[in-house]
């Protein structure tokens, strides 16, 4: 297509990047681990689809989402598990417990799970003080309570001073799949649209700040919250049109997107002018040279839905606690397949592709 | 009963002890944790009893059993949690790997439940060798296999170097209650039999011996193996005459038994002479000053079962995978309530107390 007089030579650029990106496969070749196999992005890509998937070879794990779905007593049953590392454990808006409820109970609410009970394994450095830890059991009470899940059982063990951050959580999830939820990457097609809960890149930043790093001050707070009652209120508007959700948290919307692209064959443009955030966190990433688009997120979703339910779903999403700022940020497309474009506010276009290094390392 | 001559000295100096252990409630009151917290003995009792159970209060927590139980779908499942930080990660006879499959599993055995479904959750330190993560991987999906389970999801977070030692592991577990299974701590009576499903003490001793601190050279590996073939072949032969199962890791047959003793309010008498210790475990708990019966395993379990099901129970045991040890070790009595006493080689008896301190730290 050289030469050719209707495309011009940023499309060029564009597809030449694209050509290079679908022959990345997700190998998993380093000889080490780094931080960047946790981020999210590509290195854990490689690590997921390189090693675990071939050897767990099963069709829930092979389906790549955050939760498996598992056949009992006629029904379905979703579990899925997470451990928390983040630092500092506290932080405005949150901490470590509050992410431990939420991350999971939100993980079973995108696979189109009524979260119902939650396992709790926590791995403490000796030396941790007995404040921190009544501080963090009680904030996992409180926000389990505020989901409406028990904890049910739980695991503790102790490591020596220096081989453990203070505390690490690693949360499990058992939720009821919702026999109104057909969710699937499978299940997305050209013309869908892509809609967000609400603003983006809070959490991330808020981390970042509290890290007290980068000479920034702003009041941002992270938006940790659990989202079933928001899923709950997506199904009950649109239903089966309802083809996908994702919560936006390590790797940020621009992760989430890629994932889907990739499994579904379907490309997406993004709508960069449509994109909510808080115009702090666009000012502390422009300041550090980062894509909020990339930042993770731990109380929004991405939710691709059928283009004549789209009204719907952004109507429902507005509706729901902390959605006022819900968004339709863009649309599915044919070409090119299995990438994420973005439409940039000047009109021009690149390709929005999976994250490489680690920008924010130990954000959720 | 000072002066009373039908009290022996020895025996005033049992019932001092008594005495003094019922006074013992879980409070927890520590101003930091420390590695006995996580060792299974009476630190972590308290803080289980003392902060966990009072924060998450809910009646499959009570219940205090390593399984959770859930209502689900008109039946009920089994849930439980558990993370790995053995050092070191390789060592005779098993690896961190089969631990966080096996422990798992077996836990759900334990609740009566057949093992169905695996969540994996990864903390892995920075630097970690590829090498060293490619064979665990294997080791969970080989172990995972044996047991009959699929890995249905999972989840890596990376630390920075110095974060964690090399790598933790949380697997969770989900099984579906065998409706043969009536498996209650309140189910004890006086005179129900104490049984073991082979020699202890083996896993402990030989996670002790890899890290090579001591001078001391002896072949002894790792029980670990999944239980729920035993458990299966222990419910077909005696049904609900089975009253409790309890996998020995941490703390070992000492600590399952003062549990169950706490929560069943029956008196347990054992008698040393019967508990099966392959030789060269006892020969190293003797040099070392422990008691075989505070060392951890991690494929053998504790069965009470009513008097009239003690032979086939036994012989059940006696039949199963890694069994042909497999004795009965004591029984239940009426008083001392709560307590476990033992009765030793020599005639005498002694508390068998819980863990105070830690003497082994960091071994599942």
């Amino acid at each position: 297509m050289a030469g050719s007089p209707s495309v011009s030579e940023r499309e060029q650029r564009v597809l030449g990047i694209i050509e290079t990106a679908r022959a990345k496969r997700g190998k998993f070749k380093d000889p080490q681990i780094t931080m960047a196999h946790g981020a999210g992005g590509k290195a854990t890509q490689s690590l997921i689809e390189g090693l675990f998937v071939p050897a767990f070879a099963n069709d829930s794990l092979s389906s790549m989402a955050d939760s498996g779905i598992v056949s009992v007593l006629g029904g379905e049953v979703a579990l899925t598990t997470d451990s928390f590392v983040v630092k500092p454990i506290r932080f405005p808006g949150g901490s470590i417990g509050e992410l431990a409820v939420n991350g999971t109970v939100n993980d079973l609410a995108m696979a189109g799970a009524k979260p119902l009970a939650l396992t709790l394994s926590l791995i403490l450095e000796e030396g941790l003080s007995a404040e921190d830890l009544r501080a963090e059991v009680k904030a996992i009470a409180d926000t389990a309570a505020a989901a409406g899940v028990n904890v049910v059982t739980g695991d503790t063990k102790v490591v020596e001073r220096g081989a453990a951050d203070s505390m690490y959580i690693c949360t499990t999830g058992l939720g009821l799949v919702d026999g109104r939820a057909k969710l699937s990457p499978a299940a997305l097609r050209p013309g869908d649209r892509i809609l967000v809960s609400g603003r983006i890149g809070d959490h991330g930043t808020a981390i970042m700040l509290a890290r007290g790093e980068f000479e920034l001050d702003a009041d941002i707070r992270s938006d940790t919250m659990c989202l079933w009652p928001t899923v709950d209120a997506l199904l009950d508007a649109v239903g089966p049109s309802l083809r996908c959700l994702r919560d936006a948290t390590r790797g940020g919307v621009a992760s989430v997107l890629n994932e889907l692209a990739r499994a579904s064959r379907v490309a997406m443009l993004v709508r960069e002018a449509k994109v909510p955030v808080h115009p702090a966190v666009a000012g502390a990433a422009e300041i550090l040279g980062i894509d909020p688009m990339y930042v993770a997120n731990e109380g929004k979703l991405v939710a691709i839905v059928a283009p004549d339910a789209a009204d719907a779903a952004l109507e429902a999403l507005r509706a729901a606690p902390g959605g006022e700022e819900a968004a339709e940020i863009g649309e599915c497309k044919t070409e090119p397949e299995g990438m994420v474009l973005v439409e940039t506010a000047f009109g021009g276009k690149r390709v929005m592709d999976q994250l490489v290094g680690d920008p924010l390392p130990r954000i959720c």
